[in-house]
């Protein structure tokens, strides 16, 4: 029982699919499979006790994030339409009392189709009841989560609510607005050379249908209105994104710039990808699926493990030296001097080893020292962190490596916070949006001295993590 | 199939729970047979359509809600603990960089023991990890969630997520802080008699073991600081809430003040109360137990069928008559000089049919009139909006019973809208916190001119149904 008491806490089991068994499945083992060359291609041991069981946890979660191809809306809905005798027979609007029905703020995630990461969905949806019906709110949940358990683009998720919930419940009109959070694509290049290419890309795309069918149609307004939008164009809030079509960063130039081309990626690892693809239920020959195993691949290839040690090389060539006659001219200075300084807000981007899936934030130093540091030393700190952001990683290790070697360029006491989101907590079983994890390292006075410690945790600031 | 559509997507299956047949489990069969008799108290006719299914809605939802006597948070954990080699075999603070690690703002809700309504509990866990190992973040969640699917009070709740992580993963301690927001009880006398019953009920309580074993030491300062608990006097942060003991309202001298005697209630109803505790594997004469049945009754007997229109009647004793004749003079003034005028956040509380759990939050009126309401007008809005309220309800028939009746008030033009959160949005499968339902109900021009309602819409303040 011990052994497999994960698997059977993880597993959650919608709409008629078997509990046991899961992991037996063929689709589950070949997802497994091919996570194994993809772990491979990273130059991983695929024994190594971290990962070991990474290839179930991924085929595991990957299944259950597309459990939507299973799913039929129809069902759903049917057996939650309740008579409300009040509600006029024609548009409630128009006919009487029966306006618009809006479930605001539902979070959601999706899997990309361009890429396979999940993106984030805050998702606003309402409907128009008429033929005195109203559906149980709860449906207008399920019915999403449905869709968005898929490969998706956002448009194509929005329209796909709006048609299910207009087909299901005939209601006056399904109107669904999505706010859509991607992770962006910072490569190991790229946060050195193109420091813009960190944070999110967002879009905002809706979808109408009924009295939401024009865009420009009045049920909009009030829809926006009681979203409480303020202080937007309302005579142009139901007009389609120009960037939502193309909007995940495996189409934009930057990625290009850095990552490496299509033809030259591991064809056992793209393979791999492909294959997920297709044990997944989708067509891999869907033309907006042909370029997903290359991005995949391209995206997990920012963190093979041979790349750390080869660019800490690059980095030591680079500044290091430099660096360090600077901090060796500080140590001898006046000790008495020393006080707590700080260096805050360091981004960082790396990749959990346990699901293969994002994790990201910032990173808080604290240090003793006469002098805050300097531009080429916050420089120096800022490649530190991601280089050993750019593998696969736990936050714990990660938090405990930036702190043993900051501490030979900035001296013995250290204290490291890392503050972050992992996208496995929200993509996973457990779904928990909004929650984030902080772990802390310290070494030398900031071990010891607990009245330091405060002082640095103390000054950290409130928000931090950012969008998500 | 469309029948069971909504049985089998509410359903979650978790550590080897049967999927199928749940419904017709006998302990699913005896709670739906005390909630028929529970609605036939509050004087429902079982067979209306809206309520048809409720029995098994509320079955099925205590039960999920309670599934976690059915899970061990030692499985759990072993599955998933993880060699981290860089950690010291001692305490992680005193032995060097292994320092504590939280995970922050987990949502969970819980069933409160001493009334059987859910509370909301926002979760904050930390360990100090020895023994050269680490536990997967996620399972600080999933033990968390074991303890919080019982019937629970927060020390409690606190105390046993922080034994079972402790045992579970052997480090050098656990810190576990949880903020729980309980309901009110505001029955219809109280609303009226003691304004001050409304709101919530707040509690913070914590439970440490190891490094976190007193409550003055270091390790609360470092966790503390790391949830950016700021401005609070960190000496105390351990201490305990002297009000975490009896927080539940029907505890309160409030509550008793205004609710039927147990010994008054009605035997039947009690006694089915009673069976669901009993059906949900807990035993009732377990001292905690004891009031259980009688505080959920009380709750619910707010809600009896019958007290609308009588109290709708005591209502025109009181004020109707005298507010009518201010109205008519209002009506005979100068109809140039109306103009769209309203009246904001009446806050309201209701009753769920399909599931028998709580939905609050405000409702704003507009009305077109040369002046705003009188004092006395102001009271009648309120008492409409709560008889409208203490009852079984839905969002949209309470919406367009508040608007139709306000018309009889304030004029034909007339919009109302309801912003609510429903509990059974977060403590039924779907689990969605933070997501918020708005309804609009519009008479005379308000239905008919778009620019005049937006001018309302656009000014509801953007934040107003409180703390969840």
């Amino acid at each position: 029982m011990a052994a497999s008491g994960e698997e059977l806490s993880d597993l959650k089991v919608e709409n008629g699919a078997k509990h046991s068994g899961v992991e037996d499945e063929p689709e589950t083992i070949a997802i497994m499979d091919a996570v194994k060359v993809l772990l491979q291609g990273l130059g991983e041991d695929i024994n190594r006790e971290g990962i070991r069981k990474t290839p179930l946890r991924v085929a595991k979660a990957l299944r259950e994030g597309t459990r939507g191809y299973g799913q039929t809306a129809k069902d759903i809905i049917e057996s939650a339409l309740f008579p409300e005798a009040g509600l006029h027979n024609g548009l409630g609007q128009a006919g009487g009392a029966g306006g618009i029905v809006i479930v605001r703020d539902l979070d959601f995630f999706s899997y990309c189709e361009s890429c396979l990461l999940p993106f984030q969905v805050k998702c606003h949806v309402g409907y128009v009841p008429s033929g005195q019906q109203v559906v149980g709110l709860s449906k207008l949940s399920r019915v999403s989560d449905v869709y968005a358990k898929r490969l998706q683009k956002p448009q194509r998720l929005a329209d796909q609510i709006c048609s299910a919930l207009q087909h299901g419940i005939n209601p006056g009109g399904v109107a669904v607005v999505l706010h859509c959070l991607h992770i962006h694509f910072p490569s190991l290049e790229s946060v050195f050379l193109d420091s813009k290419s960190s944070g999110w890309v967002k879009v905002q795309v809706q979808s109408g249908l009924g009295a939401f069918e024009n865009q420009d149609a009045d049920a909009w307004m009030d829809f926006f209105s009681l979203l409480k939008f303020r202080g937007i164009d309302l005579s142009k809030a139901g007009a389609p994104d120009s960037n939502s079509q193309l909007w995940c960063p495996s189409h934009f130039p930057s990625a290009s710039k850095f990552s490496t081309k299509i033809e030259s990626l591991n064809p056992r690892m793209t393979t791999a990808a492909t294959s997920i693809l297709r044990s997944l239920g989708e067509d891999p020959s869907r033309e907006e699926l042909l370029g997903t195993p290359g991005h995949f691949v391209n995206w997990l290839m920012n963190f093979q493990n041979c790349n750390v040690e080869m660019k800490m090389d690059m980095m030591k060539l680079n500044g290091f030296a430099n660096g360090r006659t600077h901090f060796e001219h500080n140590e001898n200075g006046n000790l008495s001097e020393k006080k707590i300084q700080s260096e805050m807000n360091f981004s960082f981007w790396s990749q959990c080893e346990h699901h293969l899936l994002p994790f990201y934030g910032v990173v808080h130093i604290g240090f003793l020292r006469a002098d805050g540091v300097t531009h080429l030393e916050k420089s120096l700190l800022n490649s530190v962190i991601h280089f050993y952001g750019f593998k696969l990683q736990v936050q714990e290790r990660m938090t405990r490596q930036i702190a043993e070697t900051v501490s030979s360029l900035l001296g013995a006491d250290i204290v490291v916070v890392v503050e972050a989101s992992h996208t496995c907590m929200i993509s996973r079983g457990i779904e928990k949006f909004g929650c984030t994890t902080a772990t802390i390292a310290a070494l030398g006075q900031f071990s010891s001295d607990a009245a330091a410690r405060a002082m640095f945790l103390q000054s950290i600031p409130k928000t931090t993590i950012g969008e998500l």
